[in-house]
């Protein structure tokens, strides 16, 4: 889940102090981080890997970003998915829920890698942890919501089903929380499982 | 959620080879990685670091578990919780999953800096993941079903009940999840609408 906006770098406002490193150099340095955050975690990350990695110079990061916590962030910042990656729209909510698990599965191997690499320092520091939230937490909700208001619509599920506020967090959980308690992932067909045995029926309660 | 069970050391079968180290001395070095493991995770844990914070040698750690993955999986099976850490008996289904959730929600502070900071490491590690799951996702698994049984012995739900194999994984992931997706753990009345709003209605939904 990782977009590349290259322009990212040159979209500043006029009379903004100019960055002194070209966009795709700069897009450059962030994959270099997220290799490195990926393979040996936040906490075992040093500037001069990331200055091997991405063949700078460790004062040139400095320069830039100030450290570590700034580096990370900014290239967290840099790789916000685009609105539209997980839309889906089937015809039916149990289409679009067993696709959208299917998008989030299908990413899960390279975020978890990520996320495990991160999650010990988010505890730790509140800065990193909204910018994880944003980039990894926000697009599912919101996608989520579309979706939910589709079936509403369709008169699929009751407007007030209490379950609704927690269908973005439980497709993240049981792509994140299952291969830890079971030493694999979900496969197709327990994804379908998942759906048919959780999702749909706590959906399909309207509020007492 | 970490035991202490002193007496480990002390339990090998007439003729093993003997610890160098007192049972009350291993459970020392233990409680230091542990607390390590919290303070900076797996990756940037480091021999000496041990060593220092539980007054020993490296020397000392080296003869006795080799490295740190065998230090570090000798310290997660010292800390096996004791069967019925989780057992709880209310009378109602309802009562049950409340007071589960009150218990996982309580020891996920300390559970959820454990769990970040070995995750990363557990993805390139099966030994280290097995571990894991035996700490963290066995326990909660086995009482659980007990949970389940009762309900069904007094006709709460029914028998084949498909959410039923994902009861314990709901309850771990969203006291693991929540927290790294709104930057907050669940409140007490959170929790009792999540019973309410997903695991209730999904358990009383029989296989079609």
């Amino acid at each position: 889940m990782l977009w590349m906006e290259s322009m990212h770098a040159t979209e500043k406002a006029p009379g903004a102090r100019r960055t002194r490193l070209t966009a795709e150099r700069e897009a450059e340095l962030y994959s270099a981080v997220f290799a490195l955050l990926r393979e040996v975690g936040y906490e075992a990350l040093t500037m001069p890997a990331v200055a091997a990695r991405s063949r700078s110079s460790t004062a040139t990061l400095y320069r830039q970003w100030g450290g570590k916590p700034g580096l990370v962030l900014a290239a967290l910042k840099h790789h916000q998915p685009p609105p539209d990656a997980l839309n889906v729209d089937t015809g039916t909510l149990r289409g679009d829920l067993q696709e959208m698990a299917r998008l989030v599965i299908s990413i899960a191997p390279v975020e978890h890698e990520l996320m495990a690499g991160l999650s010990h320092a988010a505890l730790g520091d509140p800065q990193l942890a909204q910018s994880m939230r944003e980039q990894f937490a926000k697009p599912a909700q919101e996608a989520m919501e579309r979706v939910l208001q589709r079936a509403v619509d369709r008169g699929e599920i009751p407007a007030d089903s209490p379950a609704r506020a927690y269908c973005a967090h439980l497709l993240i959980a049981v792509s994140l929380v299952h291969p830890m308690l079971d030493g694999r992932p979900l496969d197709k067909g327990q994804l379908v499982d998942f759906v048919d045995a959780v999702m749909l029926p706590a959906l399909r309660q309207p509020a007492s």
